[in-house]
């Protein structure tokens, strides 16, 4: 799986992968991006750590993707408050991105609906962001997932919720971009962008929950979690509601 | 908080800052940082992995935050060794550093007493750049710390010394780059560098003592220290003299 | 020793090589790598992420590192399926590393033996490289280690195998490059690329065989793995064959 995302989650987004049983594979130099992009089972594609450089590989990427059906996600990490990745989501929209993963803030100013949000963190629940949700739904013809204490996935005619988790998913850095990355693999695994997106969604908090019953803390979360995440086989107990 | 860090360390000084309440950003596009680092509650400048580009997007973000009166501070990684990071630290003074936070070597290349550093390791004891850390104090108007097996804090006048911790620390990568970040979030937290600059040391010293005293190695010794770090609530027990 | 490697591995690899004892220094811009190169006591070019601006400092500081006697290793990630970094590694071994790393694909197609790889994994086992790797080791001068469940490792002349290790490193994301670090340290520290080459590889495989042992997943095996690699001090029970 290709993916395109920030250098701080890089080594957590490859290990997630890995523990569910993916094949991870970071190329961002525009020069190796598009061709890689369209040979990829699916492709991620994360504005958290973008520069000039990197974007120009994830236009190419999304373009790529798009043109060969390769499913690709959208994390847009600080959209809203950044003007420079903020335009670069917008475009990248018309690429069509099977979902687009974000926080409440992030859907919303992508969306268009927001005030813009601060940094990375969403100073609203995911439910604010339904609406928002919805309406991107039916821009890009695919789904759109808002993260949050209860996640509200979306492709703009049926909604399904998430709930389960763990508070340290929001102190372990990475964990919503690795998230955003698992989504990718289950999309192409699935073929169904709804039904993979949900999956991804629940094999994280049922992981979670499994890490945050025998982690002593934010630190040793994050290894346990990787553990849990290659552990869970069976997503029925995931709390999935409409 | 803002962070423009090298990409070996950005991972564990995100989670540094999750650990201790703080919310990280790193953003180090020029296109971007200038305008972030006017709104961040702190700005962190590491010279780690300096390039070209992200040396532009260090002068914007230290000259944006100097402007905003934002608290910034500079980690001169390996100055003394290496040219080309060596001048842009020098430059960066400039914007007047809340606080410079580095080892013995890199505290006296950067103050102009010292014949230079071996790469990101320190040859010389904290104490040993005190006198440059005082004057350099004076030339900033500034907190100069200087990171060792007992630390030296000095804002020119009064001089803080903080023991304890561990050796783990120095078998950790990033420890004391997150060292750096967990001083600006103190400095934001407590509106006085000199008190910041103490407070974090002796935070990363208990939280080092802590996990070192359950570790089964370095390796084990990470994830624990951030256990820790979250875990520490009362500083009255550090090993702050004067 | 100075690391030029990709993003996602920095972490793990300065780990395992403080963990070992050697010191990393990771300086990938292209002003400051060629004078780096000349001083370090070996250098590792790992094309995991190369862009082309880091693309030039490996250029530069394998010339400089040739020229000034410095053991170099070069790890070939995913050269095969890629164009812009089978070019460029090509060209690089034009500057003689002591050492190639990587894993049967990646050898196969520097050698000019191979079909290409897919991305970052390996679909053929070591021994099926072998020939290639005798070829490749002829017109390096220098060693080629072939990465897998059990590693092949030549001068050219003499071949060694070493068996041993863990599957839970093929989950590890990481944990190959870090092993291309770990031949530089041990070359540097041995003066001699088979007896160095080999040397790290056991002591990879045996740690990673220590820590497999105690590791409850692919998540805690990684700070076990650097846990065990401080441990190890005796590589006398490493499956070391002819």
């Amino acid at each position: 799986m290709h993916c395109l995302t920030n250098t701080v989650v890089q080594t957590l987004t490859a290990n997630a992968l890995l523990a569910v049983g993916a094949a991870p594979a970071m190329v961002d130099e525009p020069a190796e991006a598009e061709g890689f992009a369209a040979v990829a089972s699916a492709v991620l594609v994360n504005v958290g750590t973008v520069s000039r450089r990197t974007a120009e590989a994830m236009r190419l990427a999304a373009r790529s993707a798009a043109a060969a059906g390769t499913p690709w996600v959208l994390d847009p990490v600080a959209v809203g408050g950044l003007a420079f990745r903020t335009e670069l989501a917008g475009e990248l929209l018309g690429s069509r991105p099977a979902v687009v993963r974000g926080n409440a803030s992030e859907v919303m100013a992508l969306a268009g609906a927001g005030a813009g949000g601060r940094g990375v963190d969403s100073t609203a629940a995911a439910d604010d962001a339904r609406e928002a949700a919805v309406a991107l739904a039916g821009r890009t013809g695919g789904v759109v997932a808002v993260s949050g204490a209860v996640d509200v996935v979306t492709d703009g005619t049926r909604t399904v919720r998430v709930g389960g988790g763990s508070p340290l998913l929001t102190r372990t850095t990475g964990a919503g971009c690795a998230l955003g990355a698992l989504v990718a693999a289950y999309v192409a695994a699935t073929g169904d962008p709804l039904t993979g997106a949900v999956a991804a969604h629940a094999h994280v908090a049922l992981a979670a929950e499994a890490a945050a019953a025998v982690a002593a803390g934010p630190g040793t979360f994050a290894p346990l979690w990787l553990d849990a995440l290659d552990a869970v086989t069976d997503l029925s107990a995931a709390r999935v509601t409409a």
